[in-house]
């Protein structure tokens, strides 16, 4: 039989494959993830993908999905579109899906700036020799070169690096290449290295999620990612929350092993990423690690006791630069790691760095940006004034407290519709469903009320006639996947205590958004824009996370998904030691609103409790 | 036979004797030391002690060795006067030797200002509990209190030190003391103790010297010494003098064994200082060290290999601030150690420390001190300029390249009379002859010229009728110790060669003051105060050092032997952290002349090589 050759852009893997092959399926055979909800009947319209070379023939009904522009571009269903040529298939953002479903932070960008001042940056120079008329120390003359490239400063160096000095200097006829960074005083030389090195210098963006650790490798001459790997908290073995992880670390020799776990956890991602690559450890210089206040604290092996028990203090918001390798990480051993600071115990360096990564603080447009992980950050300002507040969403939209409910991993639904009685879904690397990760939950509840299985109180409609509504003990649930079809042969269900828990989480999403709104005396059309991010898994339908009453009713022009804010506010900080200062800035300047104890919150939050809410008015776009 | 007891001030130890003895056989027993030039004879007027109670039989004809006003006052001589009564006995200060006659650096003082800000400050607070109204962060609340306290600055903290701050605040309730250190850019927390431990501070001051370590105990509190402890630098075994040891170093794997031992002194001067004075080497928080550029090298581990060779490039003259065990110090984990910094490769931070010690550098009048070890070090200036130079004066002064000079140790000749044809000299600790340091070199060199042995060119008078000038091989020499009474069996002699080199040595050492004074267009009348330093001994007679042209000639009054300059600054800049930044700038500011390749050093050199000089106009006051 015929063979051809499909390259599928923008990650340029191909594959030969049979004639007459549907685009689908060739993808499958790459093991390129294409979006396929309906699961390849030609009805959601997902898998759009466009042919950049090459002629393909295309099923007729497919086109109903498309403009007449984009048809004319070339834009296709992957699942309709047989093969009889060679092709290159480029695959759309929106049809797109990561092989590692965890949010990996290509969201907002930063590098490319011209005042290009990466956290570590590499400095190559050729010395004149000293000769009896200029015999000032080595060092001396480092740093005297180094000012004429960078400015006058002081320079410190380490007595480690000190030490190797002399002989790299006269061993490489005076020509070196100095690895300098910036800590909170001033600058240090972390490394001298024999002629020019300059064109190899690494860093680590590092999110440190409860659920989900998140490492993008970057180099640092160029701000690209040249890649990202992602890994499932091992501290998850001493508590799914961070809660219990807390009281776990505040009994006897309770705090090291779960430090000892997140540098595990670091260093095999780390190892990762620089084998494949084969990126020697020594090559990376930095590192800058965004977490919450207590994934912080358990990083530097802070003791996180005091956060958990009224007044909340955390033991540092601002943490020192220290020596990657003083906790155990295995980069260079003179490579540094800056931890994102906080603002106060429940709103951590994560939202700082996301607030970094949307450029919040640098515009006079108010923006906004909700995180929602188990804690739900939230954080509206300009750059005049910045506050936040975060509320305990509960693990829901993480998957955890529902019945079915997963992490956004292989198997988990995360895409849901039901359309004239027929209910589709999507899974992550369209494997056989194993639950239901925050996308698809929010996906269910949307199309559950949409379609009037549920009342706008969350409660199924008993007098249904839906054979996929059944009782299990009394308590009713609605059948997302039936047993033949899922990976464990047990049904993915989403039970009526499921949807109270996401309602109680939205409600107290949204509760904090507005009393935080209230509380500035703004409304929230005066919101320009408002970035969302978290860990629902790489797809959140932001019109269906309105219409559940989770996100304000806003323009939805106005909101943007950004992902994984924290990791790319880290990487920001990574490539821009301004940056990192004026990650600083924000964490002092942002006024925590400690919702806790205000009681406006706690009278929005009951108001909330209702799909989408119990003032309709708030929500005038929502039309069920 | 009838008891007495003898207490001897100032040191306050005691002793009983039988009735009769005296006060300089009480002093032997009770190991207190009492000049003793003449051997008990009571002709040198050396062992003046002051009766301050009881009575006591003064020799009448000892009586001509005060003035009436001594007399009145209780002035006898130790060796002349016989105990029958309980006293106490005031060693003054020109009668005192030192047990370890190690100089000890007692010279300028530094304590007691009103500015007192030590490099290590502990502060003591009492902090108020976190409420929710002040729920800052615990790092944040001792950062506050101590702003309140110290100024606003900001206040870093080591990773170890933040990771103990959680415990240590709440289970004292709230009452801490934090060390406070002072570095380049800013302020350290390096320590957080439970409740009030301001009274406990101790720091050390070093003085590294290239053939002598020299440690004291300081209580940062009080700027009080509490102990000194000297010992001779286990370098030696690597080479007597600094070249060698550089040499040594260069070789393959040479430079850890010579840290290695500096290191072993340091901590066997510290373990003694601490353990006699039960202070556990925990309280111990800084340490400050001077030393020249070459032994501040090896004390860091930084190669010395580029001092040695033209250009003479060291590998830094400022060093990192480092803790104190990361080069194997034995002190609290989180205590510091300052190294003073040098301005070239042969003129070091002891110069440095020296200048600070003398106060060269705060007032308008221009001050010289000159420093002589191996290497005369000389600095001369004002609160507006400084410049100095060093010059290769050899190991003569410090009792190296002499037949039998030795370093001032027991039994070395430091003091040498000839009277009436009658040699008379002193050991230190009055034990039988070893060899002569220094100060009797010295003073040899000033009799055999004074009394017609030898000429102005250091030559014997071959035709003189002294028993004492022998000849062996033909070499003149002139016995100081006759075999019988030295501990050897050997003459200590002094020979025509010996005096060449200590000619040499002089005369490098004042053709640098001469050509230093000249550089800056001034005569020796202009400067206001010159300090004398160095490791001659304990007692260095001023007016032989001019007298033999080491030293120029102006009126004694305005020259001053202050002992360990070096390690007074040492000291100073562990009791202020203005002064270590004061040493910083006196280091740049500090102009060093390269005397090597300098014609008029030469010619000058020439010129000095005569006793006092060839042109005795610049020493009007030398009368032989």
């Amino acid at each position: 039989m015929k063979k051809h050759r499909i390259t599928f852009l923008p990650n340029e893997v191909s594959v030969e494959v049979d004639e007459d092959t549907t685009i689908a399926a060739a993808a499958q055979r790459a093991d390129v993830h294409i979006n396929n909800l309906c699961g390849g009947q030609g009805v959601c319209g997902e898998c759009r993908v466009l042919i950049r070379k090459g002629e393909a023939t295309a099923d007729e009904k497919a086109s109903a999905f498309f403009s007449k522009e984009e048809l004319e571009k070339g834009f296709v269903l992957a699942c309709q579109t047989t093969i009889h040529d060679d092709l290159e298939v480029l695959i759309p953002p929106d049809s797109r899906i990561e092989e590692a479903q965890i949010m990996t932070g290509e969201g907002a960008e930063a590098s490319g700036r011209s005042d290009f001042q990466p956290l570590v940056r590499k400095i190559y120079l050729e010395l004149p020799s000293p000769t009896l008329e200029d015999n000032i120390s080595d060092i001396e003359r480092v740093s005297r070169a180094l000012r004429k490239k960078l400015g006058w400063h002081s320079y410190e160096i380490s007595l480690y690096c000190l030490q190797q000095l002399s002989d790299n200097l006269r061993d490489h006829d005076w020509k070196v290449t100095a690895a300098v960074v910036k800590d909170k005083k001033g600058y240090r030389i972390i490394r001298i290295e024999p002629l020019d090195t300059t064109a190899r210098n690494f860093g680590i963006a590092l999110d440190i999620g409860t659920t989900t650790i998140v490492a993008q490798l970057v180099d640092i001459n160029s701000g690209k990612v040249i890649g990202v790997e992602g890994t499932h908290n091992l501290q998850a073995g001493f508590g799914e929350d961070v809660i219990s992880r807390m009281i776990y670390a505040c009994g006897k020799d309770g705090l090291h092993p779960l430090q000892e776990a997140v540098i595990k956890n670091i260093n095999q991602l780390i190892e990762k990423l620089t084998q494949e690559r084969k990126i020697p450890l020594d090559e990376i210089n930095a590192i800058v690690a965004a977490g919450n206040t207590t994934m912080s604290h358990f990083l530097l092996g802070l003791t996180p006791c005091s956060i958990r028990l009224d007044p909340y203090v955390p033991t540092a918001d601002v943490y020192p630069q220290i020596l990657a390798k003083d906790i155990g990480i295995h980069i260079n051993p003179n490579g540094i790691l800056e931890t994102i600071p906080s603002v106060a115990s429940y709103v951590g360096g994560d939202i700082v760095a996301g607030v970094m990564a949307c450029g919040i603080a640098d515009h006079p447009e108010v923006r906004g940006l909700i995180d929602i992980g188990t804690n739900g950050e939230i954080a509206i300002g300009n750059n005049e004034w910045l506050v936040c507040c975060s509320a305990s969403a509960g693990p829901a939209f993480e998957g955890g407290g529902t019945r079915c409910g997963m992490r956004a991993i292989k198997g988990a639904i995360e895409k849901v519709k039901i359309s004239n009685g027929q209910l589709t879904y999507q899974t992550i690397g369209n494997a056989p469903p194993v639950g239901i990760c925050g996308s698809g939950l929010i996906d269910c509840i949307y199309e559950l009320v949409k379609n009037g299985i549920i009342g706008a109180d969350g409660k199924f409609h008993r007098d249904l006639n839906d054979a996929r509504l059944t009782y299990e003990d009394d308590v009713p649930q609605y059948i997302i996947a039936p047993p033949d079809e899922t990976e464990t042969g047990n049904a993915v269900v989403i039970s009526e205590p499921d949807i109270d828990n996401l309602i109680k989480s939205k409600g107290a999403v949204f509760a904090a958004i507005k009393s935080l709104m209230d509380y500035i005396g703004l409304g929230f059309d005066k919101i320009e824009t408002l970035y969302v991010a978290g860990g629902f898994g790489s797809f959140l339908d932001i019109s269906k996370a309105v219409a559940i009453g989770l996100l304000p009713d806003i323009p939805l022009e106005k909101i943007e998904f950004i992902g994984n804010s924290s990791l790319t506010g880290a990487r920001v900080c990574l490539l821009s030691e301004t940056a990192l200062e004026r990650s600083l800035n924000i964490s002092r300047s942002m006024t925590n609103i400690e919702l806790t104890h205000h009681q406006p919150f706690m009278d929005e939050y009951v108001a909330a409790l209702f799909l989408p809410h119990t003032d309709r008015k708030l929500f005038p776009s929502v039309s069920f």
